[in-house]
């Protein structure tokens, strides 16, 4: 059983603690963050289902006012796992790995930190390889980590030459009020951040894309212009797509118009909070132009990097040092697949 | 054993059958709806907890495609029952009735079909006495229903003389693409619904109010300002609220900064959908103007008239003849105030 | 000829230039502001109609790679005006008070300043009187502004005793990319500062309020819950609406459906930048309740403080030293009323 | 002088008749319309600039009660004229068309009507010669519009082999409250119209794309992904559209972050109704990936159509017969490229 902490309990450090806590072959340590937050006291009116730590003192005096057992501190935590999952905030992760390199422990980074602070920028499907027996691992932002699920799973049967993506970005959670625009499209420099993550993931493809940040909270579309080695037609993707157990394609015309459908219909599944780990694709949004193929996925952005991100703790933990085999053992604990 | 059908899948009808699948002295004898919409689908994905009847036999190839398995038809569903919850689209519940009363059933209507189509307009907390032993309920509307908790409380506790509201509508619900309002405040000719629902249902209150729509899908705000009979402090007001089970007195300095906020911790306490009950009364926002007493609630539009749907059916059903009993049993049930 | 310049050229600063432009007893000296924005961009484009004035040098540089003629420093320009129009950024103002206080000019300072940088909270028609002659004026904010037209109207025939207020508040300009909201309703913590404001304004009223924000740009809508000092019918109020020359009533029933047609129908006016000096207020919104009266009107947030900002100007240089004669006047060069 | 009049003012019928009232070689007729509407309430409160004519006689009384003069019907305006523009809604300019041939009138329709209700499907830039003395026009819709602009440019330079297009639509217009999207973003089968339509008007290229509409007011973004017939560099793109009158090239780092900066720098400009007749394109936006140039330009829904329907009254009335001369025309009248 590989021990696990999870730094932060914010929106993704609640998920990576939920998605750990379903492998039979992993143990939750605990979840250690800051401040009594919202998502802290659910977890308080929960029954505490998972161990809290303290990451700093200043708001113990809070904790205890609430009622909130706390089981020690953050570096207390860090001593009983064999891994931690970081999901702090941007710039935090690269503070803690003193923490976790003073103690010989492997962690796992989210996409706000800078490359530089892990060993490997990783994705479970992409570059397994490349995370196993490694100390630190940086995951794949979430767009990247969904573009780079439908892009690889082409390239393997095909051959990409390039890609150019359109990122139509949702700007908050639900929930959020830190951040959020109104009525108005924001565009970002060129190329976007997740064209140059691609190639550095797979450095064999170029890349390049635009990014347009819209006023909605439930999941990003992208749309991906792919040229092919050799010409990869509509049914050629459409394959691919079909086996790749993380990518779950639908239909508009079955109901799925748009990024809040994949949301309504992971409630209506009963997913807890309304998760889905699967990115969407649009079988009626496959056209062919020339030699290129054009196709939109949709990305569950605050769910989508779990499962990569427990494809991570296997590789670099040497749990299975085989890539299939290593999603597959994700994909079996998490449920994936399981609707096909 | 009451047993209960649920005529219409879709928001309301999915989450009344959740509601009654957890009442322990009702059986749920099954659900039934019109085509396979990604509620049905869901089902089907989820291995049909619940038996599914067809109102209309128009898709029913689609259903034998899809392998969705139909136990029959409505008018199948509507015999094995005693009391039928209906949930359909406004309009569709007047002729769903001719059936019922053709098999002498019960029924319980939502809020969008007109009060002529029922004995009495009801609601757990305000009227209970009136519904016991009907056979057709109307249930108020989400924010009637939610407004006059928190009012019938104050009047139960000081008495009430007079409200003016201000309702804050959210336009659409998660997954919505037929309906919305984009960068606009749409604003309703007064007095508001609502406010004359309300003294229908409380006709000792004088009510007026003004409706206006926002694009948003969590949570309608309302303000209401109250005259008692007597002067109501701040403090008083407190009391009652914090003694009434489904409402859930918060801080907007803990956190609950609007209505995403309860949406957003609804999905991190795990509740299915990411739903919640009790309608939210911000303590922060309870302030005296003269004799007036102003405060804000936040009404869940998707989940709130569930547990007075429940209600009316212990009343209509005479399975508790008691208001106090039989919305205690609907809350136990439901796990309302176990947080308290 | 009062010489007037206007100190920060963004949104409001912008339209103070315009307004004062068009009283024919005014000579707009000229603007000032910090860098080359679009706004600034734009007056090029337009062939500098104002004279520009720079706040700081340290993007001097930039307005010559730009080729915008410099007319000077603002300390220069503040030399050469009887008084300036501060519409700084909140807290700026405080500061460049100095600048005026040194060459002993008069100044009008915006709402986001502090009471207490200015010697008079103003209102052109509220309390103009106690502007006269004052050096330092500060206005309040829009939807003071535009609240008490209303109440003050209502107030000077009828009495009015107490309101509480509900502002459903607009969180972002057309353009703002620095704040907005996403799919959420935030509320403030009650009361309201635009009610204490009020009651600063006029102290013989007792006022509260809630204000809620909404992710929209056009437009806040305040709804309004008055006891007036005797009943106020419906008719009496209309009445009281229709006289005031800055309150325009209009009928849901004739399209004005929310806060986006003011907007729409500004710009089909024809009126510069789409916008409105008078707010709306719907005659179709307006009911009764036992002695309270309610009603909603509309405040056009970027324009609506213009007219009254005059006012001030007007007040303070002593041009009109009687109320009516001094809002008649900026109604007249202002074009406000001539629509009846 | 050419005789025009204009078929239904609306949001672009309003915008086709100040257009054509600026060019100094026609002659506006009148507008024509149904009801008392906004725009015509407005009109009325401009003091009648235009002559009015209404299409059917079902409101007349409504306009008399609003004393609004009305100088005749649509059909005694049409006769009057040379040629109409048709601005009705999607099927009624079809309708229209019988009264148009009936009198033997030239006209020019909409992007909604159908291929088959004219000619020739136009484009001012693209196939300006294909309408010249041709009675019945359809111009391209708006995106089409400003899309071809940019494709055209590049591909007379330097010849355009394939694009793929990613429309991230705007759903609504300012004012409007029939149609509108919250919180989602929504997908249309592929590919969009517009890729269709664009292979409509320059059959040499291959095109698709996919359209995702998303919930904001202010101008559609398009992103371009072309392939040229040789590498087309960035400095080479720039410098076709820097050469373009109707492309405005502008900096996210300048400001323009979004579509909603062109909209706010037009009411900045004190253009009527804060519109634009150039579409925006951002030079931090063009990038490169192996042999393709990708792009995105802002697309100003409510008035990007004006000039190029301008253009083909010049065309089907042969009042310039040469393409350049024709579009330079228009171009002077509106005062399209003066900021240069």
């Amino acid at each position: 059983m590989i021990k696990v902490g999870v730094c932060g309990y914010g929106t993704i450090g609640q998920r990576l603690a939920d998605g750990v806590a379903l492998q039979k072959d992993m143990e939750l340590i605990g979840v250690a963050d800051v401040a009594p937050t919202l998502a802290i006291r659910a977890l308080k009116e929960k029954g505490m289902p998972y161990n809290l730590f303290l990451s700093v003192e200043d708001y113990r005096s809070d904790f205890e006012k609430l009622n909130i057992p706390v089981s020690g501190t953050m570096e207390e935590m860090v001593q009983k796992c064999d891994i931690i999952l970081d999901a702090t905030n941007a710039g935090v992760g690269a503070k803690n790995k003193e923490i976790y390199s003073k103690y010989e422990k492997k962690a796992i980074f989210q996409g706000g930190e800078k490359n530089s602070v892990a060993d490997v920028f990783f994705h479970g499907y992409a570059n397994y390889e490349k995370g196993i027996g490694k100390q630190f691992l940086k995951l794949t932002s979430c767009n990247t980590t969904g573009l780079i699920r439908a892009v690889d799973c082409l390239d393997r049967d095909y051959g990409i030459d390039r890609v150019a993506i359109t990122i139509v970005r949702r700007v908050a959670d639900p929930g959020d009020y830190h951040r959020g625009l109104t009525n108005a499209l924001q565009i970002d420099k060129a190329p976007s951040h997740q064209a140059v993550d691609l190639m550095t993931i797979m450095p064999h493809i170029n890349a390049t894309g635009i990014l347009i940040h819209t006023p909605v909270t439930h999941g990003h579309i992208i749309t991906v212009v792919a040229t092919g080695k050799k010409k990869i037609t509509k049914d050629m993707a459409l394959k691919s797509f079909l086996n790749h157990d993380r990518i779950r394609v639908v239909k508009i015309s079955d109901g799925f118009l748009g990024n809040s459908s994949f949301f309504k219909y992971a409630r209506d599944l009963g997913n807890p909070r309304g998760d889905m780990y699967e990115i969407g694709l649009w079988e009626d949004s496959i056209v062919e132009t020339g030699d290129d193929i054009m196709f939109a996925i949709n990305i569950p952005q605050e769910s989508v990097t779990i499962p990569e991100t427990v494809d991570g703790i296997r590789a670099a933990c040497e749990m299975q040092t085989n890539r299939l085999e290593g999603v597959a053992k994700t994909n079996e604990y998490l449920g994936i697949g399981k609707w096909k």
